[in-house]
């Protein structure tokens, strides 16, 4: 099976945990452009009825496309389920996303989701997470300063940059990649990034995920993360 | 004594703690404004050398006009003094900031600083924070659902508008204006908001202060703030 087929497979299978009437957040990238494909045929074919709430305006277009309602996160009471991929996830189920420069949205998403879906390839399941940068999104003004401390913290930021310029999120905010290498203890870690003022939001998503379908080279495979408060049940104490 | 005569000793007596070669955090408002007219006029006169690095456009301004260098938060090293204004500030030298709606420009300098003072009138002084409402700079997207959190965990939000409009910061986000009455433990309530995703800063600032300058109506009065951690200092670890 080549990559292309795989990933096709594993959203179609996330496509079928969709049930009729729900608010789904769409997430963005390769496997979930086939999910989201997958669903705008069961809107065509079995008439299924649903929302979609993107996480960008890539996924809003497609969706639209295929004739999925689309509303943003502030015009929903709740999301039923987000199903997005994920940059790294480690043995315990904890993720980093960022990657694409979008984390802030997509935690936004997230967190307004009472379950959450991660569909990724095999390449993503590690023991640890870190060897993947894990990407902060941080306001302009003192990042300078702000990257001084984290470099003295010996958390090895970098500047992401593209063609040779800093990396504007759809917030206008910059992204420091944090190179670390492995990341042994990430609650500790996230709290930390939380207290730092400047900081919008870091790519660590912690107790979010419920469920992670992987595209192994002979299938996908579910894997159910243990059942724990939730990211948002956490925050609201 | 009227007001303005008590503003302008204020921030005649809060120059007088500038040494000559220091980078001088400049804060806003109308006590600031009277600290900076006096600053310009020890250059001109004392051929003060000094550094500022101004909050806003407005002192930015001000200052360039006196001819005080201005520049921003990361040119520089680390600033030696902040002097700013206070919305409030409690029997334990905590503080609100924010109702200028430019608290995570204010937090960024005075994180950097090396001390900071504030300079405020006698009504700025309470035995508990809170009867100020706590200012909040929100990401816009999900800034309903943050909402609707804040509002299930009692902390009686209100999005800030003028003219029918939500404010915007200079960071293009919103003000939601928690009106708590008494806020009896900052400490957790600053944690529990640091969490948050979306919410990029609150305005309380708490182990920020060093010294406050009170204008009463038989003249200011200097006050020391018990030697502690830097916020910067707690953040690291």
């Amino acid at each position: 099976m080549n990559q292309d087929q795989l990933k096709k497979m594993v959203g179609e299978l996330a496509a079928t945990y969709v049930k009729d009437g729900m608010v789904v957040g769409l997430g963005t990238g390769s496997t979930v452009k086939f999910m989201v494909d997958a669903l705008g045929q069961r809107v065509a074919k079995e008439g299924l009825n649903i929302v979609g709430v993107p996480t960008s305006d890539r996924t809003a277009d497609q969706g639209r496309h295929l004739g999925i309602p689309i509303k943003n996160v502030d015009e929903v009471d709740q999301i039923d389920l987000t199903i997005d991929g994920a940059d790294q996830i480690n043995a315990d189920f904890q993720g980093i996303k960022g990657g694409g420069a979008a984390h802030l949205f997509e935690k936004i998403v997230a967190i307004n989701s009472k379950r959450n879906m991660w569909i990724v390839d095999q390449s993503k399941m590690v023991q640890t997470l870190g060897s993947f940068p894990l990407p902060l999104e941080v306001i302009p003004y003192g990042s300078q300063q702000l990257f001084k401390r984290l470099a003295a913290k010996g958390l090895k930021p970098v500047f992401r940059e593209q063609n040779g310029q800093r990396v504007l999120t759809d917030s206008k905010n910059y992204i420091i990649d944090l190179h670390l290498g492995e990341i042994k203890a990430p609650f500790e870690l996230a709290q930390y990034l939380n207290r730092q003022v400047g900081l919008v939001e870091h790519g660590l998503f912690l107790n979010v995920v419920n469920t992670v379908i992987v595209g192994y080279d002979d299938g996908p495979k579910v894997l159910q993360a243990p059942e724990r408060p939730s990211y948002q049940q956490v925050q609201q104490n």
